[in-house]
């Protein structure tokens, strides 16, 4: 994919000119994988550790020593700077010498210690936040993304369907969380693209619930919202098993959140708004008389699982062709059960394409 | 451990004292445990979804939505308040119920977006950085902490005492780090300490390498850097093994970072320096001819891998009962070889104590 990085830098220059900065710094995991191919773990990320300078004249990576044989390799196009102090020992000696008077940061991922020891440091930089103006520049995936989005979505289905003849009552929500990691692992993914979300019963009703030891058993519902990451891009994926025999009126709510994600679906094409589609979703599911989810119909998904866009009811967001986004109703009655039906899609010129292709109506296990 | 809480908290009000603060803001992940007992995962606690306000009337934790139900069960004597907005639109106004006009800080993990937000917010309000002063009301271990991390050390002293049963020539790098993680996952870990090291021959000479799929071969060492986390504390453990028959260079320096270990070890005591144990650790290595290591002997550990105390040549650092450290002198030959060593050592009042046991000893494997 080396060959979309300067294109993706000229987008960087193109910010430059908009907001009159003479250099962006960019900390931000993603956005350092994104623009110059330099990877490093959530962990490594932290601090000065790999950070990118762009102005219009250079594209340098600052990295510590532990780093610069990898960010070489990674990025070969980008000159490389080896750090062996502080943010604001290093850097304004090179700004003054890129004749940078206008700095853009990422405010909201450099801590205020870094932000104001550089202040303190290089005395007449103009500093300013650019974090907004950043998300624009990833919200349309190249076709080289959207494949990458796609593997992981695959090896999503394909981790599914393993679960689904791996599962049995008896078994604990840990006990299969620990299994689909070891799948993502051992099939390829560079590791899990979220904490996996695994609750049994009346315990699905938490959207964000984490697993435990609570058992599995017959006449409950299995909530399983999971995904990977492969090559940088992530997948997340949720169904809704059920355990045995479940309750008539489960059935139904099931029903109902497939229908709502149905409707939503199929009124996706280019130029609609994700307000729109989520009232679509949400007049399904509060036709039966239960409230309707607490969360976003969806979200953007890439190189961080959460990105933009977002589709909920307070945000405008019209969609566009080169968009990936999860598609997720839900109902929750807490004490009683939780429903949720995830997928992914890629919008293209001509309307919808499902990256993940589990099946959607309720499977039935053990 | 619960006990602990509210004499941790009275560090926190002394220090409001000594620093003239009316409250503090606590949103470091170690801390917020260490203070509360209310645990969040790593990516969950960035932002605002989990942060402590301590005043001298008052114990608060904000908490957004996913979290209130675990925070209430896991920090019992506090108050809780639900948040739903941003942290400069409900921190004010009960920042002034409170009276508080001076709040200190950690701007090492809040954005810099986040305080700013807060300064505006609240124009009356004196914001401070505190993560200095934090960092000695950890420093020294209860018996609990020390009982915690012994724990996590006994595990991976099981894990590697599995690993050296099960690793084979032919193997990769990247099978033994999932191996011990698997173990660690199934035998009451939380899970990893940190991503570990795993790496096969010429690599180990990279202190920071990452496992790959480079095939352990016979003649080769084999770095293991690994740890994990039980109830919140951790471990962290170093053994370079030896792959069939290794040429006996390879043999005299893993004899030398043997013996620099123990050197260090042998002089442990309260009231000596890190710098002084640094000094004859490196003194026993470049003895042959062989640059030291390049990283510090050791650092602390707890809540955190890497935490104070640190022992290295540059710091001066007397070391007292309670803390707990890595002692961990290497050899890196680049392209050639790398040997380490690391144990974990509680400083007792009657001397170290080691809880990490496995064998120092070179073991053979294959």
């Amino acid at each position: 994919m080396s060959v979309a990085f300067p294109r993706r830098v000229e987008r960087l220059h193109a910010l430059l000119d908009e907001r009159a900065l003479d250099g962006v710094l960019i900390s931000r995991n993603a956005n350092r994988r994104y623009f110059s191919g330099f990877q490093l773990g959530d962990a490594e990320g932290a601090g000065w550790s790999g950070t990118l300078l762009v102005t219009r004249g250079a594209a340098v990576i600052f990295a510590d020593s532990r780093y610069t044989e990898q960010a070489e390799h990674q990025a070969p196009g980008w000159e490389l700077v080896a750090t062996t102090g502080p943010i604001q020992a290093e850097l304004p000696g090179r700004l003054t010498a890129a004749s940078v008077a206008s700095l853009g940061l990422e405010a909201r991922v450099v801590s205020h210690a870094d932000w104001s020891a550089l202040a303190e440091a290089a005395p007449g930089l103009e500093l300013h936040a650019i974090d907004d103006e950043l998300v624009p520049l990833r919200l349309h995936k190249e076709p080289e993304e959207v494949a990458a989005i796609a593997r992981a979505c695959a090896l999503t289905d394909a981790c599914f369907d393993h679960l689904v003849g791996w599962i049995r009552p008896g078994m604990t929500e840990r006990q299969v969380a620990l299994e689909l990691e070891r799948f993502f692992r051992t099939h390829g993914a560079e590791g899990l693209a979220f904490d996996p979300i695994v609750l049994a019963g009346p315990r699905a009703a938490m959207p964000h619930g984490r697993p435990s030891d609570a058992v599995i058993e017959s006449g409950n519902v299995l909530l399983i919202d999971f995904g990977c990451a492969v090559d940088g891009y992530r997948s997340d994926m949720t169904r809704t098993l059920f355990v045995g025999e479940v309750p008539d009126a489960i059935r139904a709510h099931h029903d109902a959140v497939r229908e709502a994600q149905a409707a939503a679906l199929a009124a996706i094409r280019p130029g609609v708004n994700g307000q729109d589609l989520d009232a679509l979703a949400r007049e399904r599911i509060e036709r039966d008389g239960v409230p309707s989810y607490g969360h976003g119909l969806g979200h953007g998904i890439g190189l961080e699982t959460h990105e933009a866009p977002s589709l909920r009811k307070s945000v405008s967001q019209v969609l566009e062709p080169g968009m990936v986004f999860s598609v997720e109703p839900g109902i929750y009655l807490p004490g009683v059960t939780g429903i949720r039906v995830e997928d992914i899609v890629a919008l293209e010129a001509t309307g919808p394409r499902l990256l993940t292709t589990s099946p959607r109506e309720a499977v039935v296990i053990g």
